[in-house]
């Protein structure tokens, strides 16, 4: 694997998900060819999870790391191919990431989209580039098209609590910000590439782009959907087709307990409780999203690994 | 020790000072329940000293630190049970503390008080919400309430400065500005824990919390305070019974030569020279400041060491 | 050596630039006297080449590092004897770098001169505070006089491109904003303590401290300059005699293949493609830049040993 920016950068979904699960399992995974080796975080957005659970992959594994929050405004980069740069963009990519590569052996990116340049967003402007001009592997830390880590960390969650092929249902929920689509893109990428029965449930207008859903069932009501589901992931996004849309009076999406039935509830955190779903739900033994947290260690451990071995 | 946001939490203080100080005096203090195990330090405010040395005392103990920046307005949480989280608050401490639980092996917290909702702060509302939900212990880096790894520090300064029962007093002191009462109210508990005799003196308006007063000696005369004093703990604080007030026109207060007599003098910096004591204070070698600064280090290795013992 | 925060407090400039040079050749470069020490890096002001690059060379060391974003607003130090601290300014340089020096075995300090106040920017204020009372080694990771990391990394890139005495310019190029003139001095400093044919050229107004510019030649014609050169080392710089000013109409001082003829293209990054110098220069085999940042990690490692070892 030359980079991880992408569920689709995997491979085998199914082999990820049981190699990530042995390492979960295993008390050393340092490797030879980790041990020493020096992890690059850049976050030009905040994280908490992410950045914990990454840089802890990173020290299970035996490496260095070195974490920089870099913030919207600290460091200006310039993506244009021939721009003249005389206003506030003080660096190229070009330069940032072949400088960055020389300091690291492998570099995760955070950058999350501006939800209003929907062209820069679906090339995932950002990480597109450090994956282009960088001279070591690059993975996603979430970017404006995906969060692969989670995804792969939500597929390890299922298969530890499920011994057969679950439905699974992605569900929009109401949230008071305008949200981007990387956590559901990723999922949905994810479901269709294991075995699992998979429904994308949301309101009319909250189509995702139709390149990730591809042939996965969609169905608009959100009672049928979660027919006989086994687990329900679920989180709110902003529209694609008017993107960055959001619109109100669907308060109603948010998931109960007699909505979610015997299915166990997913989401990525972090969560508004009787926003996204109720108090009942969150504080149920039905609620997976603290394992979902901490399986975000080894989906990351799994892929940096993956990541230096070739 | 399951936790330590309070001077209470020790079992003994005069033996803590003692063990703490033996770690000083080590070449090695990595203990094997130390080695390799993750230390997280928040901080939801700013720090130094604080954010200094407690790493210090993680790498000493062969510990790997990861250190989070989160800032005020960073990572906005809910403390209610039961709220509807459709405003600002991102995260439930709930969550929070769940989900970081999962990522370290012990967890050190810091985050000062409003100054204007007495009630939350009395309760220490962040600190307490996660030793609720922590699953690994919890250590305070200073809180609302109580700073209480600065007040082992200063117990290990006056245990290495003194042979004898020595009077001690914590004298109110000048500040442009509002100030906690947490160093304050940790040095009195720390004081009313070991054996010393123990005066506290400040300008009428200025009475600590009854509760952290205790039986201990309140004497309004400065001058009168410091008679016979062997160590003098400076220190500013805004009032607790109008609180969070502040009052004019009393710079007299301030830590002089003549004052001081042949006292030692502490404080816990950062220190605004000339306004909480004169130069010739800082500068003599009566002034143990640097000291109790290194002290630290040790104060919370020794803290970290007992939680990670238990 | 006690300290480098300037390009002079190289015993012999060739030797430092060999010894560099192997120890970039070195595949195990920790030392018994670096191993496990702790190196501390202050940051007033914003850092990305600086920061990486010297966190690995305190990793290639085998050194435990701790970085501080410390910000303008975020830690005012009081740097003035005898002041009256009853203002914005919570902590005097003394106590700074006293505990600070208690918590490392060698600090590194940033920061940026303000560009308005001549006087403390000549004298590197922050920079020369730090070094009188710190108790421990201090570098310099950029001053308001020098970047003397800098000028190391780019003596190292000149010796490894380099077999005979060559020709070198430093040459002034446009920018849209006012910029410090640290690491022309530096450069410039450097050249004069190596065997180099060492020329600077720049728009009239442009001439830096005479001090530092002491025999050196001084070109006012760019082409002139650039006859034979075999290096030229681009940078912008503010005025010094009117300190910080800037003024228009200079753009065709921007680097070019044709003025830069069969020379090697050198900056320290980051550049403003198009305005320092054309995507053709940048994207030429001729230019050094990349590998100039590669050559900081070895710069600040030499240092650092070099530090410790005393």
């Amino acid at each position: 694997m030359k980079k991880y920016t992408s569920v689709r950068d995997l491979v085998c979904a199914p082999d990820a998900v049981k190699e990530a699960l042995s390492l979960k399992q295993s008390q050393d995974i340092a490797k030879s060819y980790t041990k020493d080796k020096v992890l690059c975080l850049l976050f030009f957005n905040n994280s908490l999870r992410t950045r914990l659970s990454t840089e802890l992959a990173g020290i299970k594994l035996g490496m260095k790391v070195m974490v920089m929050q870099i913030g919207e405004s600290g460091w200006a980069l310039e993506f244009e191919d021939g721009a003249i740069m005389n206003s506030t963009k003080a660096e190229h990519i070009k330069e940032a990431a072949a400088v960055v590569s020389q300091y690291a052996d492998v570099i995760g990116i955070r950058s999350f989209p501006t939800l209003t340049d929907k062209e820069a967003d679906i090339n995932d402007r950002v990480m597109s580039a450090f994956v282009a001009h960088a001279t070591v592997p690059v993975f996603s830390m979430e970017g404006a098209v995906e969060h692969p880590l989670q995804a792969l960390a939500d597929a390890i969650t299922i298969a530890e609590n499920c011994t057969y092929r679950p439905k699974v249902v992605l569900s929009w929920a109401p949230h008071p910000r305008a949200l981007p689509h990387a956590v559901a893109n990723s999922f949905a990428l994810m479901m269709q590439a294991t075995d699992v029965d998979f429904v994308i449930t949301h309101p009319k207008g909250y189509e995702l782009n139709p390149d990730v859903v591809g042939d996965s069932k969609v169905e608009y009501d959100q009672d049928k959907a979660f027919e006989g589901a086994d687990f329900v992931y679920v989180k709110n996004w902003s529209q694609f087709a008017d993107y960055g849309a959001v619109s109100t009076g669907l308060d109603h999406w948010m998931i109960t307990p007699e909505k979610l039935g015997s299915a166990k509830f997913m989401h990525c955190l972090p969560l508004r409780r009787n926003v996204i779903a109720t108090d009942a739900v969150l504080d149920s033994e039905q609620s997976l999203v603290i394992e979902q947290a901490n399986n975000r260690t080894y989906s990351a451990a799994y892929i940096i690994q993956k990541l230096l071995e070739s």
